[in-house]
């Protein structure tokens, strides 16, 4: 076995979901993760933790989804008592094929996530991490030779993320000091209330109320956005190819849209349910280990130099206490690139120009 | 696909399990049993059953026993109610090494497995079936190729099995309405005792207490076994051949034994407690799709024109209501083959010879 991929395991069960002796761990395993399963197993054994393994596989989804006549029982209560009953939830992505669900119908995609909401609660409500096993599948999408993409995302996920805790602390900081941020690119100029809201130094960790590994971006819970985005990240959706993404926001709503390539994906998504038409999530990378897009949003939007807006689901950990942000059954992340032509203010006040920060060195104020 | 694959996934979910809409089902995925899986999805998509997959692993179990400290938790929260709250549980056999646990101490699985004892029960408290995906590795240990393997495992499984659970139930009452069974053959002269004992029909469905697929064998839980008996179809037990083992009865005890080969084993399976040197089960095979042996012993002891019998814990569907029968902490089944120079005879009477019996064409009484 690679020895980053036990190294992997270790960052996983250690600093990202600090996994205690007697706890209870699902171990959700895609058809190609199996290796780092394994090393995850050991890590998790040799802590004395409880390991219960799924299979997760877009294969099984799509042949279940397309089989079924879309009137879902509402929160299966076996799958519900597991994951009520668990205290870790350790997602290993890594298929064989990343368009495995390409041709489910959204509209039975999204009766089944409808009826899926307290199983959807109750993952969240465990201390969960998302990650994934570089793949040939993965590196496929990202154009890239097999060894080539294991280095790419080893580079990523091996970060000292104590380190760059410490660097997110200040963007943190900043924000949470605020109460407007302005995103200003090559066609965005898009406002956005902050007040109140708390934002997540997500450092790959719980500790940080951070559930990716790879992680390393900032973010909060926006409201009443108001203007023009344009996503000029290329990625895929669904399965489809999705390109110069524009957003129109009128009073936090999504009021107009296009797209010049995957505009009915984008339709699809903003029909899910209201709160699929406001934004979730304003999110900015700062991961200087992912020097490239490779189409896979869990990398994507941590890249640094980049923006992300979500349309859906808000976290809770950006919310005062008791407030509940916007709700939805989904998240779609979108990424901007903002290292040229670009300016991010926080009330009034520039603090990234071109990708370069206020507090980096090479900053242009 | 293959279509044998599905129509493997309609009998384990219709014929076998009987699955319904509004079902939950967790659905055992081993790792090359992954097309099946895809399969059996459909079917139950198809039916409005509620699908969660999990994930079994050789390579998994071993790593995590071998890291843990032994000390196990009793009985994990989030595995029990998984499994409290399912109705079916369907396990697709399927790995890429049949000594994928090689290594495991026997004492650290030994500990693994009484720490999960509710675990256990929950799962046989539901509608299980086990039924295994042809794999290469499969196909090694039966020292056949690939193709041909996969020829003959769905030739055990997809039979008619309405028909052949009519052909078997004549076997069960003659069984049922009789107190002795007497089994002679080259090396083998045995009697044993079954009044009150009711015999099952193995039809390879839960709706015949059967939750083998294949399956296709009548058994019953004999008592005070008299006489001798050769088992000639060689196998593996416990990672070593075992040929031509020879047990001798006296009041339903083991008193003398041994083997060509494998004798040390099968003196460490007398050993284990007193349970272990009686009978828990004598088994007809009647499913002649099986038409060699593959050192599996989920087809072998299947295969028509054979007998098996097993030292240690017998079923209790086989016994009177509120009796127990044989107990013993193993269950080991030995085969001989019956289709030459052989009788069984039930209270006197010859109802199979040389492997056809007395309702078949071809008897010769």
């Amino acid at each position: 076995m690679d020895e980053r991929v036990r190294e992997h395991a270790a960052v996983l069960v250690d600093w990202s979901a600090r996994v205690e002796a007697g706890e209870n761990v699902v171990l959700s395993v895609g058809p190609d993760a199996h290796e780092l399963a394994v090393a995850v197993a050991e890590e998790l054994g040799s802590r004395g933790a409880n390991l219960l393994a799924t299979y997760s596989s877009g294969e099984i989804t799509r042949a279940y989804l397309r089989a079924h006549d879309g009137d879902f029982d509402g929160n299966p209560a076996h799958e519900l008592a597991l994951l009520e009953n668990a205290d870790v939830y350790l997602s290993l992505g890594g298929g064989r094929n990343t368009s495995a669900t390409a041709d489910v119908p959204g509209e039975q995609r999204q009766a089944y996530n409808n009826a899926r909401r307290e199983i959807r609660e109750a993952r969240l409500g465990t201390r969960w991490v998302s990650t994934v096993h570089p793949t040939r599948s993965l590196a496929q999408q990202a154009n890239m030779a097999y060894e080539e993409y294991q280095d790419f995302a080893y580079d990523a996920i091996l970060r000292d993320w104590e380190s760059l805790a410490e660097e997110m602390a200040q963007l943190k900081t900043l924000l949470d000091d605020s109460d407007e941020v302005r995103l200003v690119s090559d066609g965005t100029d898009l406002t956005m209330r902050i007040d109140d809201r708390t934002a997540v130094n997500s450092a790959a960790s719980v500790a940080y109320d951070s559930h990716n590994l790879p992680s390393g971006e900032v973010f909060t819970a926006p409201a009443g956005t108001e203007g023009t985005v344009t996503f000029d990240v290329p990625m895929t959706l669904r399965g489809e190819s999705v390109r110069n993404v524009r957003l129109e926001f009128d009073a936090g709503e999504v009021v107009d849209y296009g797209a010049d390539q995957g505009e009915a994906v984008i339709s699809d998504i903003l029909e899910t349910d209201e709160g699929a038409r406001r934004l979730g999530e304003l999110g900015i990378g700062m991961n200087r280990g992912i020097d490239r897009y490779t189409d896979n949003i869990l990398f994507d939007e941590k890249m640094g130099d980049t923006v992300h807006l979500a349309l859906g689901r808000a976290y809770d950990a950006c919310l005062p206490d008791g407030e509940s942000g916007n709700d939805s059954a989904v998240h779609v992340d979108l990424i901007t690139d903002v290292s040229k032509d670009s300016q991010l203010e926080i009330d009034g006040t520039v603090v990234q120009r071109n990708g370069t920060f206020r507090f980096e060195s090479g900053f242009d104020g």
